[in-house]
């Protein structure tokens, strides 16, 4: 279902000079996510496509693009790999994909702070930025392939999440350029609170085209596997280590039975029937770290030093939505689930709903930051069986008090965000004044149409 | 009032080949500390003196020290700099006193972890750990002159500890060597958990002699001073600091008018009747932390970069106890309290102490994690009147639930304490069966004898 009330050889023509994808299958796959982790999702944006791949390899070539887009009035799709789970870039009406994963250069990098194209891959650069002992602040798990442009686009936060909070967090994105879709496009360069317009809007607010990004000390992470008796001594183990200021730590993901059952690779240290911890720490703070794990009665199943973590697969594989990932890959009939917890080190309804909705809906938590506290954000594991059913059990956690994020929309504001800020809206007409930047994903803009 | 039962001349005959001072003028100057700016202490311990001083300069020194002390059943007193402010190691009944200052090795520094001997000055520690890109965790506003093994026995937290909490927390002390005060001395190495029973006892405990620490990473910290209207907002601000995850900050000191008024020495960035904030933040996260001020509609009116900072004064010189340092040079009428606040965004009983009191009690906070969470600790600047009225003010903070962590006493339990964990007591027992280190601090051994 692409869009064929446009001329595409024209446009095509138009943009002789510049990498060009026409061939149906390529662009059908440079047209697509994983928005498939949803099964309300696969029929709605199964048959989705685009009609022309384009990969620039400058911001000249950019603003070319834009420009022609908005003389033929078609719509474009920006994408980096395409590792998102929402159908962030699948296009609904057709368009132009523009593939930005060969925008990869490292404009500068200085102790802390760099300025990056979008199409660079988070693991590319943090393997340069680390020569000189700098790392991104948080990463998706999607880290070897995802880029940085589409994390920001259509990302929240993930490993690294634990000691910074999220992307949309102040200070976590210092500024953003983006090339707009105006008659003549143009760069606008948004800095400070300014960048909320464009953070996280799946590419409807212009096409970023630079990104200056605050980075973490690259510290050496040993990669920890522990392993509880029980379910919610490991959540409280995942509580206290987020609360343990004395410990410097990049990912603490919680899992209850039978989820580590999932994880065929690990399954030599993950014993039938546990509750585990996925953790990465600093490894000079590997000793008091066990002392905390003692204190919960947890077993060490898997320990790497750093040096030895970077080879092979990185425990970071297995968490954040990869632990979706490697559930399907067992058994297709699972989904998941995204909730943000309320601050409470007890976690009581965290506890509540482990025990309201049992292997229904299997208990994965990765703690993080929120506005200076250590909550317990789920990707639960769900067992599904009907939408209305999916829909009772996002219903039953709204109503006891958690937020639902549902990955289950391709509407930006029935995911996360539940609004549109109306300053987001006021700079899409700014910069897309003619709707044409992935259209169909925000509702605030197709109501103006009506 | 030293002790004259004890037979010095044979002591120092003993001790041949260490360092020992007896003049004394000298003597008296080393056995004292900043318990002075507590009027309640300062009747009861302007005229204790030691009987000796020695300086070893090595743990073979110490141990002999040790089993001279043993033989004689002469106390023992600890110091490093005397910087303390409670009398920690003023001799309440003569002795030996133990200057640690020219124990000043570092046995090794890696990336993230040190070991050390106890009379290294932190500030010069410092300098030597920047050149591979790392610092201490927390240090006092004393911190030019302080020692490392001062710090751990008589401190608590300080510059650093809005990030990585107080020295008590679990990871921010690796492990310490005691020598013990057995007929034979020995060295006993308390690791993980088990530091508990040394840390913060005031030299009770056995002789510090090396120290594992963890260390942070030495970004260029900006010094900043932002001036408020008010000072509720100037508190919410700092509250917002400190929660802010995505802004990398080492100090966030708030200071009620009039206080701002005794730092003569930043008078020209200090309006009259203003309050303030005194920050130190990553160079590199200045610019969305200028977006924060601008929140909260602060005004800058002092800025330093890293390298400026590292020349003439820095900024955390006002901080901590140096704030009542600089207020007692302005009236020595004024003493101070200590107090943490409970964890409350909207810092509600904080508000209601800061009108409750009014100039009385000036209001000075120092925000830090505790257990994850930021928490405004308040060292208020007091006009006092009388023991009765502090003890007041100390209640009334009790009873609408304020931590006291009473300054105004030498006694290890009424101080911040509380009461010593039974765990320290038996170790007590243990390395210091006599009860000859630094007697009369430490109550439940002093009732033992009852």
């Amino acid at each position: 279902m692409n869009n064929q009330s446009l001329d595409w050889s024209a446009i095509a023509q138009a943009l002789v000079g510049i990498e060009t994808i026409t061939d149906p299958t390529q662009v059908a796959k440079l047209s697509t996510d994983y928005y498939h982790f949803s099964p309300v999702l696969q029929p709605l944006l199964k048959d989705k496509t685009g009609d022309l791949v384009v990969r620039p390899s400058s911001i000249a070539e950019i603003l070319k693009i834009a420009q022609v887009c908005v003389q033929h009035k078609a719509p474009l799709i920006v994408r980096g790999s395409g590792t998102g789970n929402y159908g962030q870039c699948i296009p609904l009406q057709g368009g132009l994909i523009l593939d930005l994963t060969k925008m990869t250069k490292i404009n500068w990098l200085k102790p802390g702070l760099t300025s990056v194209e979008p199409g660079i891959k988070l693991a590319a650069f943090d393997k340069q930025a680390r020569e000189i002992g700098w790392e991104w602040r948080m990463v998706p798990s999607t880290y070897r392939t995802a880029t940085i442009g589409g994390f920001i686009a259509g990302g929240s936060g993930g490993i690294g999440s634990v000691t910074y909070g999220q992307l949309r967090d102040r200070g976590n994105i210092h500024a953003l350029k983006v090339v707009t879709m105006e008659d003549a496009p143009r760069i606008v360069e948004l800095r400070g609170d300014a960048i909320k317009k464009v953070n996280h809007n799946y590419g409807t607010n212009g096409i970023i085209v630079e990104l200056e990004m605050p980075l973490a000390p690259a510290h050496p992470w040993a990669e920890v596997i522990v392993t509880f008796g029980d379910f919610m001594t490991a959540a409280k183990f995942g509580q206290a280590l987020g609360d343990a200021d004395g410990l410097i730590k990049k990912l603490v993901s919680i899992f209850a039975d039978p989820i580590p059952s999932y994880f065929t690779a690990l399954r030599n240290h993950l014993p039938p029937g546990c509750h585990c911890a996925l953790v990465m720490v600093a490894e000079f703070c590997l000793e008091p770290f066990l002392e905390l794990v003692k204190q919960f009665d947890g077993e060490i199943t898997y320990q790497k030093a750093a040096q030895e973590a970077t080879k092979g697969t990185s425990l970071l594989e297995f968490t954040w939505n990869h632990t979706t990932l490697h559930a399907r890959s067992v058994d297709t009939n699972l989904t998941y689930l995204q909730t943000l917890f309320p601050a409470d080190k007890n976690l009581t309804l965290l506890e509540h709903m482990f025990h309201h909705f049992g292997e229904e809906v299997m208990m994965h938590l990765e703690f993080l930051q929120v506005q200076g506290q250590t909550v317990p954000a789920a990707l639960q594991v769900v067992r599904y069986s009907t939408e209305a059913r999916l829909k009772e059990i996002i219903k039953y956690h709204e109503d006891q008090g958690a937020f639902i994020a549902n990955p289950h929309t391709y509407i930006l504001e029935d995911g996360g965000s539940k609004a549109i800020d109306p300053l987001q809206l006021e700079f899409k007409k700014l910069v897309d004044p003619y709707g044409l930047m992935n259209p169909g994903k925000m509702r605030a803009w197709e109501a103006l149409k009506v």
